[in-house]
């Protein structure tokens, strides 16, 4: 079953080619009323490798989204090559439905290159296999449970620190998260760099609500990803557990703003993240 | 002196308009091999502010360098108006010299707006008065005097830690600096907002260098900045004294990735910046 929506999400993942520079994608048959952050994000990601040497492998990406994205209709992504040099290839992708942009892209592509080495430390924090995943997590909270709660997940998330979303008490803005595709990957590391992309707009804008006492389940509070940035640093496998470890330094203006570092199991940094989101109370 | 070079900043950060969405910039008189970075980006951030209602304020930006600047031409700055939501305003703006794309920024502007705050701590670092300019540290190192030390400078650059640039030895990749422009600066807070921008690109990336006893000063060394990204989360003049919190999480593959926190003198944390620059050595 969660192999199913692995599987799931790898063809969602899988773009039709339309012309050169022009790709199309589809969303899975879900009655949500957008389309999920990280799917365009994964998607455009996937747009812009189709156009580069795979031998140049992502190394960033900035991404700014714009509008609610429609779940009824295929998504059009329409690649610029900004640049193909000596050792960088750069990319500017459009995410298009009716006829206006929802989600805008850039990405940055690098021949295999020699240097300087240095990473942060992982933080100590328990391994994943003795946290409840998320499903248990909101059961044993006892609110009401979303009904989201039984639809197959493509990602595995455990999160380290749990607040109880049905009465959240204001803690530092510092979490946690064990993340993984709860099934098997193909071994191109171009997926496993855009599933981690697809996961990582997941829990870190929750990061900033953290201070407030307001959780990601309360219905007063309407949350969106502004942008997302990422960059990869060393290889990694998305269906091994990697430790997403998240702070947000800032919220002001109805904004706030986090950052996340993801360490494979044995402690290499293989990713930084940064996003802000939109934080409104609704009235 | 110092207010002579302020003046010329402000003049280069007043771009030419040529026509809706499209506007012209020039750099002042240097033999410079490249238009510093700080320069391109602060006068892409002008160009995409001229076509956003000034109630309006940037919170965010993220951009990629292309290609180097070409000091002896004036750089076109093309506007694409992204979305003008009912809070937000979304620019793309493409830099342009030679035919070709030089610089690729997007900028996210929003009508002011209350909601959850919170905010890092300011590091306890000493205050800027006692601490030596630039200049007077770089002649005090003893190293083969650069050219560019007798150019008037429009920021005024403070390092809280110091690594003798003739003989630097490996330290954390950790650095403090207080920054202001060296001058007084107009009440606009734009004005401000696109000081700190081109100033914020000045030390980010030496950070990445640090472990490894390199420093900016070694001519073994070749470093350009990739990419560069900022968060704005509360008003602050540029012409106070600003703590420019630098850390580098990552090096590796021939890229160095740096954050910084940016607070005014009394805590306040003001902006968030992060870059990812290219760190060769030259054979």
């Amino acid at each position: 079953m969660p192999q199913h929506a692995v599987d799931e999400l790898i063809d969602v993942l899988d773009l039709e080619p339309i012309e050169v520079n022009i790709f199309r994608g589809v969303s899975p048959q879900e009655d949500r009323q957008r389309i999920f952050g990280g799917q365009v994000a994964g998607q455009a990601l996937v747009a812009a490798a189709r156009t580069v040497d795979t031998d140049r492998r992502v190394h960033s990406l900035h991404a700014y989204f714009l509008r609610a994205g429609d779940p009824r209709v295929p998504v059009l992504y329409e690649v610029e090559r900004l640049r193909d040099g000596g050792s960088f290839s750069t990319r500017r992708v459009a995410a298009i439905q009716h006829g206006k942009v929802i989600f805008n892209l850039s990405a940055s592509f690098q021949a295999a290159e020699e240097g300087f080495d240095h990473a942060f430390p992982m933080p100590d924090v328990p391994p994943p296999d003795g946290i409840p995943t998320l499903r248990d997590r909101v059961l044993a909270a006892g609110v009401a449970a979303a009904p989201w709660i039984d639809r197959p997940r493509p990602i595995d998330i455990r999160h380290v620190e749990w607040t109880d979303p049905g009465s959240p008490r204001p803690v530092e803005p510092r979490q946690h998260v064990w993340l993984r595709a709860d099934g098997r990957l193909p071994d191109d590391p171009l997926l496993h760099t855009i599933v981690l992309t697809y996961a990582s707009d997941m829990t870190l804008l929750d990061t900033a609500t953290l201070p407030h006492g307001a959780s990601w389940f309360d219905p007063t509070r309407f949350m969106a990803s502004l942008d997302h940035a990422m960059w990869f640093h060393r290889p990694f496998r998305a269906d091994d557990w990697l430790l997403y470890a998240q702070d947000s330094p800032s919220a002001s203006g109805g904004r706030g703003l986090a950052r996340g570092l993801v360490f494979t199991r044995d402690g290499t940094l293989v990713a930084t993240v940064m996003q802000e989101g939109l934080i409104r109370k609704v009235r």
